[in-house]
């Protein structure tokens, strides 16, 4: 069984994940924690409650970051026209879900959760970096008691998606990403190259909603906003992002990887970017060095993780 | 007929391209301009009057700049690693070439040919871009009257070979090579994407040695410690990244590209990377905005373009 903290802004995708999680036999959510990004971090907390109580997810929820970790960064507006205005594709989720938070801000949560199981905790975060940052600020030893973390995040070998070269979730607080891929943990980044390469067709979605139950019909009713967003670069479907992270957790021989040290640009044109210096490769000295060494995903069997997405969500 | 100038810091693959230029049918090699990079201004320039002299070309030499565009960066060693202590893989150069030097700074020798042959020069560049965009700034007006510019430099989806993201030429010039690439003419960037997958083996050299002059010979001996450098990344070859440019003059249906603005980060961990921003994909407003639209080659037929280096050289 896999112990699995969920760091996450919901968010269309976010959602899908957040089913798989629950719904796969060899994972144990043992929480979920907010952050802002998506939207604002009273609409992915509202957001990740109404979810558990629709999905019946027992996992609690602590409440995350609502700013950058350094807070001098500027926010822009935020990405309604991907997930709509109430960040689950306009579906009119209720203003209050009435649904306790865990009383503890997210990175105390992942502190407190990761000290009482050590070396059993797997980080899946697929917002900002922003939660696992403040927990490594707050507590750096914990990244000795992690299992694993596995991000959403980044692109090295391809285009990013918010800028040329940078990545939404990384591009969105790049000092916290950046401490959360020089810390001494393993860290196995799902990015663009990757993510955007496996999308779920509208009809095959469909599908699954016509053979499950009202969890999925729910999650296909949320994603036919973001689906339209993606009209500019998927036929008719969507990138599942996040879902390919927690993929990874149960099923790695899915991906092809590399590895290297790994740095994240801040300031500048290139503000945002995910670099990995992957081993081997000779340089002259420079701002990869007597880092540790992280991995990085550069191939997916795609479609064998959309049917293990679907199968994961149908066995309820 | 293309009517060329050739910027140059031989330098071994420099050399290999010199050659093809002055060989091939379709090309008039009108001028060669040196610059710093592969060795000192010094050094490249009187390699680039030996080879004229060795090689009967009657293409007129004008030395370039000695340092970066923004005197202020700090030089590293020259990377006599790579090409030897003189620049032509320690094959005794003379220290003096008895060669008379065109009287003018290079960056004037290319503004007064372009002016002198308006709409018909192609700038081959395969240096450092520190000539090209000192002629820019003296004399705008020429980006109107160059034919094309085609460089080798940078990368786009493959790593760097300086640094992770960063490719030498660029590196070595970013604030010229910024200017060179956001200027209102058309720029062809040849870069590692294609250059790191067009090797030439040691024996595929040799054979051409055998049966060539002593034009193709001089060159096959002076790429010995080319070669041996490269034992790291190519199993017993080299790569061929300065002719590839030249071969994109005569050949460019070998090569597949994208368009896009471009841009050269100047300083931070990504320091000397080019990025290109694809023409049609979308992002939110941005430093590529309202840029000239410059081709970035991403694909190659690597061993036809090798074939089409050995038929040019052979056909003396």
């Amino acid at each position: 069984m896999h112990k699995v903290i969920y760091d996450t802004d919901p968010g269309v995708d976010d959602a899908m994940a957040l089913l798989f999680l629950h719904r796969h036999a060899d994972i144990d959510l043992i929480g979920i924690t907010t952050v802002f990004g998506n939207a604002s971090i009273e609409t992915t907390t509202r957001n990740a409650l109404f979810l558990k109580r629709e999905w019946n997810i027992p996992a609690p929820v602590a409440k995350g970051a609502s700013v950058t970790i350094d807070p001098s960064r500027k926010e822009g507006a935020w990405p309604t026209f991907v997930h709509g205005d109430d960040g689950l594709g306009n579906i009119d989720v209720p203003e209050v879900v009435d649904v306790p938070l865990d009383p503890r801000p997210a990175y105390k949560f992942i502190i407190d959760t990761v000290r009482a199981n050590p070396g059993e905790v797997t980080l899946v975060a697929v917002g900002r970096m922003t939660n696992l940052a403040l927990a490594l600020k707050e507590d750096p030893d914990i990244a000795g008691l992690v299992k694993q973390v596995v991000i959403m995040g980044g692109n090295f070998y391809v285009p990013g998606n918010v800028t040329p070269v940078a990545e939404a979730n990384i591009h969105g607080d790049p000092e916290a990403a950046d401490i959360v891929l020089t810390a001494p943990w393993q860290v196995v980044v799902i990015g663009l190259d990757v993510t955007a390469i496996t999308t779920m067709s509208r009809g095959y979605l469909g599908e699954m909603a016509a053979r499950g139950d009202k969890a999925v019909q729910l999650l296909d009713k949320l994603s036919q906003f973001y689906i339209d967003f993606y009209k500019h670069a998927v036929e008719d479907g969507m990138m599942v992002h996040d879902s390919c992270a927690c993929v990874y957790v149960v099923a790695p021989e899915l991906f092809t990887t590399i590895s290297g040290a790994m740095r994240v640009v801040c300031g500048g044109i290139a503000d945002g970017q995910t670099i990995v210096k992957q081993d081997g490769r000779r340089f002259p000295p420079g701002d990869w060095d007597d880092l540790p060494s992280q991995i990085a995903c550069t191939g997916i069997q795609s479609q064998e993780v959309i049917d293990l997405i679907r199968d994961t969500l149908l066995n309820a």
